[in-house]
């Protein structure tokens, strides 16, 4: 460690970092879950039936404190402030995550859709009772044939002429609406998204607010209801299967605000090019994603405090006559859990760098559809899809190491193991399927994406970078910044430097951007080769995939930690500072020897300085070990979140 | 594909390899569940104690039919076949496995233990009822503050003269017995380990027989037993906690094959080591060791046959105007698959010779303490650790990259992943953690284990390497091996061969052997490095200690592609033989691609030859995905322990 400091570093500064300007906001949050904290344990004992019931009354009570709609508008019950609904789901994000998903489905997913899709009628109309939850909702997107692939989506909302009203129709079982949360049990209404037949012609997917129930709680005439039933995990959450059978909604239930039909069935919208509109109301529609991925961040801190505090408890073998050995003090164990923990800030630093980015972009008011705006849109989406990827892949693998390395204490649901690996499971694959996110990142970065090329299919894209970008773009101007980058921009290249500059944050980042830069070039040039050479294009695309989600990678990597290193440009000197440093050349590090095949493979790295890598994370981690207790506590995680006696 | 052939390969053919002599008692346990094969999804409903009934009236239904004690010797109602036992555990893991843990306590670790560590009266008294089981016991080893640590249990028997019992007693609540299965429900005895006390001398752990409950299932006096409450999965296994206050046993149940105490209170053993004695007794409960590993290879099995299936049938994205793709047409989604069903494939022929060995040491009578005896046992039980550690991390994380590649659906529980996931979880832990496993075989590689040396005590180990070994066996006798290797024995190293031999075995085998080697003798020369410098053992053995783990997944590898190719060579040719020497090809070219680093950096692997292996693999996983589906069906899972409908 380059620490020179007198003083101990303090997890209360560390924590004042990681809370940043909502601290007062994940306080209050705190609070509202400590009061609860046997709700984590109780959860344990009740049935599905009981388990959801207890969650729809804590989010009843969330409604109550205040807690719920910042997004809102002021008017509505909300604050205007987007950031606080980050904020407060990355907090709620340490205690039950039932609650926490039933939260996102009423406030973020049914309240969000209508905030950002409905116009000053809906919003009139519903967030007030939304926000207090008065009223319950769902948002209908998925069907049982297509989650990823939302543009194919087959449930029809068909414009009535006469009588100036919408009928949703669910033609199959294919296009059900599935998995739908707040649905099987308490939801009056939903958000459905349909194909939007107006005279005839399809205008693609739109938004409609359609009611499900009614005051008692029976499903609508018309509409049927089913129980998805038991899932892996987040078992209080009611999730279920919706079918329409000519389901009327008056024509004002469009959700108008990108497209609208008016009184004489005239389809009007803004925007004309349809894949262009798909893709700004689904935009919109982000902050789902942007607070999944900080959930899955606060998931890992949980299972890291656990683990660590274990292994800084636990002893097991050792020499005779002495006392038995710490589990941290193995270097295994120092190797299992160190990078994990470095690889958390670094995620969580990322997170607060996008949570800033939507914050900013969906603060300065709807409808400025200008180009800046529009690339600021596309770079957030890009950013949100990536941290979402590698936060919530994160979490599956930080508690599965944790859960092992606590051996079978971690197995006992009291420890909360349990409940974490199973409630975050389906992370990686709600809000977007994290290799599908990782393709729209792909899909960025060699395309600079623009509107009109931003639908999924692959054909498209394939075409498009065959023919147009690799040329224009790629080959002209990027190519030339890759190779300037390559000659002067990777300092350390040789044997002759030995271990010189590994701890050089440049170092890392020149190395990321490398990687990055040449993947990218590298995949569209195999994409062009392919399409020149007169391939298929589903093939073509098909056996370049791997290689452009490497490419997706290694973008992201050098996002988390360009992230990271702004973080600690902004901080004073000190103890707390020098420990950062430290965790932050461990993170890049870990990440430059866990792909060091790539670098040496491509020239970038010579093998006598892959392995000095190596020696470092390992006295990194052992370095970092006497310290690891209060990066962990640093995250700041109510004692009373936490088991007894582990 | 090397495949010439005319015809198809046959998945009936593959399937044959696969169940090898026991087929008979394969299909007669499958025959078993498929009667029962409502039990999977009813058990998703029950609670846990309707769980654990219903899974204790299958372990009794199981044991009319004559399934369950193979291993016992015939005279009390078993076959004198141990490898029966190994293939029925390994397919009762297709089904429910609460049952088939519960199935492993009653007669593999209760029964086995009577049957390995008792002699000819305990086996009278016990074996028949166990085999019937109208005697359920439970197998009481772990202790809270000591699982991995298993010299270090202080639960203690002492011996009393003058009544000629022993007294069971447990110190203090670190010492309680903790994870036992069956105990906190059904156990109405225990094979009890204890520190053995005799006339004030301790004579280290040994195994006593304990009456736990009384007719009517009461705890009997000085017994105390409690649940160790909800746990993340195996939740119809009744797992519980025990103390023992002054609890006295004839002196008859010391369990004595391999030490006793006489009429006048004299403790005598045929093995005067200590250390040695407690490793021999260890030793005969490898079963477990065994059958764990290869329900974890089933287990995977089971996940890959979903996976697979819904990847043939599931379709998302598309051109314009054909049909949307089959997720198996994606060149990822072949990444994701195609390398963890080569490995499975692996696994199951490691696990093959694994059994075989073990029936072939523990079928040929015991007692039998020669040399060559004494060598055999230290390789099976080496071989053991690695293959179930292998066995059960594939687990882990073939289960998840299937639940994950299967979206949501995965997430339901109807479609198993969830019960897998959750059951499963702990096979990394129970039978020994996977990390002390591999640590295990590691320091037999380094030292030619011997018994005296047969402690886990890592400073031992450290001394003992550090001072003797690495001069006598390492340096002279194989480090000289090691630099023939070298120079002989590893084809296409240079560029100029291009992508010749990739496909070669022997070229596959000998870089295996190659890191091996190198790795054993690098850790022998740092730990001796460090012993050397006067380092402190414990210190050293940290340091070196993820360098070791990593010599001992070299050995575990190369064992593993030896069974494989061993089997491929005892086939007649034809398409499965050609298939399965692809799949041979994918699974020892997927792993060379994940540490092509380590290759490089030790000057075995040129640039150009790894990246060649990274395309190698690629055009493996595309061409075998024709062939994922006789694959995944080769298994033999019996159609309806899978799911309807992926």
């Amino acid at each position: 460690m380059a620490e020179s400091a007198e003083s101990k570093p303090d997890k209360s500064v560390l924590a004042g970092i990681f809370d940043g300007e909502y601290a007062d906001l994940r306080d209050r949050v705190k609070g509202f879950l400590v009061e609860r904290a046997s709700f984590l344990q109780q959860a344990e004992e009740w049935t599905p039936s009981e388990y959801r019931e207890q969650v729809r009354d804590v989010v009843v009570e969330a409604a109550e404190t205040g807690l719920t709609a910042a997004g809102f508008p002021a008017a509505y019950g909300g604050a205007d402030d987007v950031g606080a609904n980050v904020a407060a789901f990355e907090t709620i994000a340490l205690g039950d995550l039932s609650v926490l998903v039933k939260f996102g489905v009423q406030f973020g997913l049914f309240g969000g859709a209508i905030h950002q899709l409905g116009t000053e009628r809906h919003h009139r109309a519903y967030l007030a009772d939304i926000a207090e939850a008065r009223l319950l909702g769902s948002f209908a997107m998925t069907e049982t044939g297509h989650g990823s692939n939302v543009q194919a989506l087959r449930t029809t909302a068909t414009y009535d002429a006469d009588t100036g009203e919408f009928v949703l129709h669910t033609p199959d079982d294919d296009a059900r609406k599935d998995y739908i949360g707040n649905a099987a049990c308490h939801a009056q209404a939903a958000v459905v998204f349909a194909q939007l037949v107006v005279a005839g012609e399809n205008h693609g997917v739109h938004a409609l607010y359609v009611p499900l129930r009614d005051r008692k709680g029976r499903a609508l005439p018309g509409i049927r209801i089913e129980d998805c039933g038991r899932k892996l995990g987040l078992l209080g959450v009611d999730n279920g299967r919706i079918w329409f059978d000519q389901v009327r909604v008056p024509r004002e239930n469009l959700l108008n605000r990108y497209a609208d039909v008016d009184e004489n069935g005239v389809y009007s919208s803004p925007i004309e090019n349809p894949d262009r509109r798909f893709f700004t109301m689904l935009g919109t529609l982000i902050q789902g994603r942007v607070c999944v991925g900080g959930a899955g961040i606060s998931a890992s801190k949980v299972a890291l405090v656990i683990a660590t505090r274990y292994a800084t408890r636990r002893r097991q073998f050792g020499a005779p006559d002495e006392p038995e050995m710490l589990l941290l003090d193995y270097g295994q164990h120092q190797r299992r859990l160190l990078p994990l923990i470095a690889r958390t800030y670094a995620l969580t630093f990322a997170q607060a760098r996008l949570a800033r980015d939507f914050r900013s972009i969906f603060s300065e008011g709807h409808g400025g559809d200008g180009g800046d705006e529009e690339r600021r849109r596309r770079a957030l989406e890009s950013r949100a899809a990536a941290t979402k990827a590698l936060g919530t892949w994160h979490a599956t693998r930080t508690i599965q190491e944790c859960r092992e390395a606590c051996g079978g204490v971690g197995y006992l649901s009291v420890n909360r193991f349990a409940a974490l690996k199973a409630d975050t499971d389906v992370f990686t694959t709600f809000e977007g399927d994290n290799t599908i996110l990782m393709q729209l990142v792909a899909k960025g970065r060699l395309t600079e994406l623009r509107h009109e090329f931003g639908s999924l299919d692959y054909r498209g894209m394939a075409l498009y970078v065959g023919q147009q970008v690799v040329e224009t773009v790629v080959e002209k101007a990027y190519m030339r910044q890759l190779i300037e980058r390559v000659k002067d921009a990777v300092p350390g290249r040789g044997d002759a430097e030995g271990d010189g500059g590994l701890l050089d944050p440049e170092y890392h980042l020149a190395m990321l951007r490398w990687r990055e830069d040449h993947m990218t070039a590298g995949v569209a040039r195999r994409l062009k080769g392919g399409i020149d050479k007169g391939g298929d294009p589903s093939e073509v695309f098909s056996r370049c995939q791997h290689h452009l989600l490497g490419a997706a990678h290694a973008h992201a990597e050098r996002l988390v930690l360009e992230a990271f290193l702004t973080t600690i440009d902004g901080l004073p000197e000190g103890p707390e500072r020098s420990l950062l440093e430290s965790v932050q050349h461990l993170h890049a590090l870990a990440e430059i020897e866990r792909d060091r095949a790539w670098w040496m493979e491509h020239g970038r790295l010579s093998t006598e300085r892959a392995k000095a890598i190596t020696r470092t994370v390992d006295d990194l981690c052992r370095d970092l070990s006497e310290h690891a207790l209060t990066l962990v506590e640093a995250f700041g995680i109510p004692e009373q979140l936490l088991p007894r006696g582990m």
